[in-house]
């Protein structure tokens, strides 16, 4: 997607160097673009764990350019052993996150097939690329799948803006390149179907605020921003169409782990009979898994991030301001399940498919081990 | 309550002077604990509207001191003129809430049963106090009420605290003392119950992270913030016994407006087979409507609160940054309203009461006119 007019992706290799990889500083969006390069595994680690990056695809992306650069930094006498140790380093540096083990255990099994430590190295450069490129079209495929679906329900409204609700960043930041609920949007946007979208801000970290806004803004969708308390009101009064949120792991009995929040939208939407539509990539799927309240693992996060909110001042500084007294302790549990019942469809890059096991298992029967 | 130790109201007559009303600046809380001092309709008006003070019971209160303060400043010879005046102004205040009309009125009808101007004045003086004073023990009597059925609750869990979710502040804070949602905790953590309170911060002017967790933590009750998407995962883990939230108004049909995102956590309870309390004085009825979401007028306020979030920096300073790009757009809406449907009851001064028109027109007969 485009960054002041230049089409750019969330991570890149840097000047044609594999042992180089480039990403997109998040935690500074909105207030200023910065690029930062990792070209260790502890680099990898902390930029997942530190959330320079975030987001289903696009961790999985990172992950796979880990190991990489896993490869690239193993010694050659100790190369399974330092691969293995990398995976494992990966694996837990998010721990809700599915595209994080999928990736590195993708890696793991296309380097098992080389057979020289030189060969095993290409293979992981090489894969790393595949499945950022795959991100990438999968992103891109689900919104062309959707698109005939948005315009029917356009043209239901007379010219009248589609509203779109989403909840935290499923958007192109998210991922390598379109984003998972942004790509219905922007192919539609592209095909001139009239939109609005309403952008929760998502508390604690604020991903709505600072990246889905920024790159609707930059795209030029027409949006605004408003606090995780609003949706259940507009759709009360009929202010919104459709919802579309992305995912961090999708159970094979279609519920749903998305950002802390989305589990009430789900909830409001069901209330006033309004679609809500969970768009991912099938990498996201965790065939493993079938009731996610019960097994997804919840991540709790430290409590300033609920205690503090990071902006900009209006002398230009960047920092963080303290919302509650010095002693108040914070809980902060950084997603929640929403359960299939709730879900009117899975988007994929498959195209649509309803949220329960036996659509679940048939669409994607060629994945299951 | 107490602050620091001691015993406080939020609104009182400064030094016996009826012409000099004390209110604390609820905007500086809980970083700085200020009072300020009103003395003209202007004065209330702006601190109404500016949010020094909010809250069902003390905008209800503080527009009582406001008419007693337009009686005394009022013309003699244009005594009804500046009075009438003064009631516009005081009621437009602020939209939403339901206290502020009940108490102009209330003032009207008693000046207006006096004779002289000279008696006209005095009426005002002392019918603000009674509103005041009525206030308060109206919030006592709602966590006198509520206090057998906290113990019988508090008996199931065996010695475990029980878990209470509030959203907003419709602590005493918000009242000229005890608070509506907060009478029945405060009344618990009295007489000993076991008790933890999730405090919602309540996006976007997080009256929950700043007033609710200080008063909470001024009374010595245990409490973890939390961010407004929080709640629905809680729920469904177990970790919440019951929900209490004050409200600004509920209709004869007992649709409940409070503030936004109300809706979402009474739609996350009723998955979650948690019961929804709603605490009110019989001041917050609105007789005159019955179906709250056709009905009741929902607030717009400034999109500076949405995009920007006020707080203390590690240096001590009190400012806000600006949480989204420079362009976006937000839209703010101050209310949402919770059907009848999703309350499990209303707990007033009277005991508790069916959130439904039945209910509420029995225990209410004598104030419908």
């Amino acid at each position: 997607m485009k960054v002041n007019g230049q089409s750019t992706r969330t991570i890149w290799v840097k000047n044609g160097d594999p042992s180089q990889i480039e990403i997109i500083d998040q935690r500074r969006l909105p207030h200023e673009f910065v690029t930062m390069t990792l070209t260790t595994v502890e680099d990898v680690r902390a930029a997942i764990a530190d959330m320079a990056i975030r987001g289903a695809g696009l961790i999985g992306a990172t992950a796979g350019f880990g190991m990489s650069i896993a490869a690239q930094t193993a010694r050659p006498s100790f190369f399974e052993e330092d691969l293995q140790k990398a995976a494992k380093i990966l694996i837990e540096s998010r721990p809700t996150a599915s595209n994080l083990a999928w990736a590195v255990n993708r890696q793991l099994l296309a380097i098992s097939k080389a057979s020289s430590v030189e060969e095993k190295v290409k293979v992981a450069i090489a894969e790393a690329q595949i499945i950022a490129d795959e991100d990438a079209a999968s992103c891109k495929s689900i919104g062309q799948h959707v698109l005939p679906y948005l315009k029917e329900l356009s043209e239901k409204k007379n010219g009248k803006p589609l509203n779109i609700l989403t909840h935290c960043n499923a958007g192109w930041l998210a991922f390598v390149d379109y984003g998972s609920a942004t790509s219905p949007i922007y192919a539609a946007h592209e095909a001139g179907i009239p939109l609005h979208v309403w952008v929760d801000e998502t508390r604690p970290r604020n991903q709505g605020a600072s990246l889905t806004a920024w790159e609707l803004g930059q795209q030029g969708v027409d949006h605004h921003l408003i606090v995780d308390n609003a949706g259940g009101h507009l759709m009360q009064h009929g202010e919104v169409d459709l919802v579309i949120v992305g995912t961090d792991r999708v159970t094979r009995g279609g519920d749903v782990a998305n950002k802390i929040g989305t589990y009430l939208k789900a909830l409001a939407a069901k209330d006033n009979n309004i679609p809500f539509y969970v768009a991912l990539p099938s990498s996201t799927l965790d065939f493993e898994m079938l009731d996610g309240v019960k097994e997804i693992p919840i991540e709790e996060r430290d409590q300033d991030e609920v205690r503090k909110i990071w902006g900009k001042t209006d002398a230009g500084d960047l920092l963080s301001v303290e919302i509650c007294p010095s002693i108040t302790p914070a809980t902060n549990h950084g997603f929640d399940v929403t359960p299939a019942r709730l879900v009117s469809a899975l988007w994929t890059e498959r195209g649509p498919c309803e949220a329960n096991e036996a659509a679940i298992t048939k669409l994607f029967s060629d994945l299951i081990n």
